[in-house]
């Protein structure tokens, strides 16, 4: 199988790659040190991604920033930081690489566990995985020649425990095993529509 | 109680509005045909609006667009018809009004059943009403002086039903009243940070 990986670098990201590029042929594209440039935020740099290589078979997009902060700091500007990068990037994936992936292709897009379970500083970054969940369920009615669409929502990861975890109070961390296998059901399964919690 | 209600003008807003003024003090705004012009989709009406009447007790909004059509047709300016107006229309509503409201002042934003269950054509409807979702309970935990905030999430109302039924096949229409109920538990409860899902 032919899989794109975007972001490919990060936390999460690092491990996924691992684990498919034991059986599948991986191109990574991310904003630097991918074997692809592109910035999710720009459709015109997902089109141009799509036309360099089209064909995939999968596309795992774990890439998409938002910016976090207390509600009274955010300004309108700053919730669009997420709304162009991890909401209308995810969004724009989609969109785009529909017509170029190959049929029965899937894709599987990355959000968390604000959506359902925020913290404090997460107004902008909930918003943003909560968006991408619905737009999930309401693709995957559309998709067409075989194609799948699924969502991998995680909480907080190991990797990131020492990191985060002041932010996310009580928050039993996930085995990174857990978060992977998430990804290979999303690419290798049937299943669409899906938005896969992975819980501790 | 001095309650503003943006989009009373509406399928459900006339019935929220009716049965909120039988012992409330109203405030209507939108577009046209309201007390106070202001359109959600700009954030300088929105400031605009509550320095005219600061000092409500309640403020809730039944209004915000987004473009209905298959994913296939949808632009990326389509999209953001939806984030502009439903999404960061409400999201602004609470992040600029929250510091014109009266202490223990709440928010009621509206969405509805294509959060969770969409249909052909909502790829864009839906993701702005998961992002509310997530956006209310987010915001939920930092709400300040004893505001509060909630959104209603209504399946296909029953005066909707001749209009959308077509769109919403084998969806159970709600009897108006429970979606009136639920704008008066957010307003006049305690709770903070719900989804009240109103089925029939």
């Amino acid at each position: 199988m032919n899989i794109l990986i975007i972001g490919a670098n990060g936390t999460i990201g690092q491990k996924v790659t691992a684990k498919l590029a034991e059986k599948h042929t991986i191109i990574t594209a991310g904003r630097n040190g991918a074997d692809e440039t592109v910035d999710i935020a720009d459709a015109t740099a997902i089109k141009d991604l799509f036309e360099r290589i089209p064909a995939q078979d999968a596309v795992v997009c774990i890439a998409g920033e938002a910016k976090w902060d207390y509600f009274k700091n955010l300004t309108e500007e700053d919730f669009y930081v997420g709304v162009r990068s991890k909401m209308m990037g995810q969004v724009n994936l989609v969109r785009i690489g529909k017509d170029y992936l190959k049929p029965n292709a899937s894709f599987t897009l990355s959000t968390g566990v604000l959506a359902d379970d925020p913290v404090v500083m997460t107004t902008s970054a909930a918003m943003v995985n909560g968006a991408i969940h619905s737009f999930v369920k309401a693709a995957a009615l559309e998709m067409e020649n075989g194609q799948r669409i699924n969502v991998v929502c995680s909480g907080l990861v190991e990797d990131s425990k020492e990191k985060y975890e002041d932010y996310f109070p009580g928050h039993d961390p996930v085995p990174m095993p857990k978060v992977v296998n998430a990804y290979v059901k999303s690419i290798m399964g049937k299943n669409n529509g899906e938005i896969i919690r992975v819980n501790a």
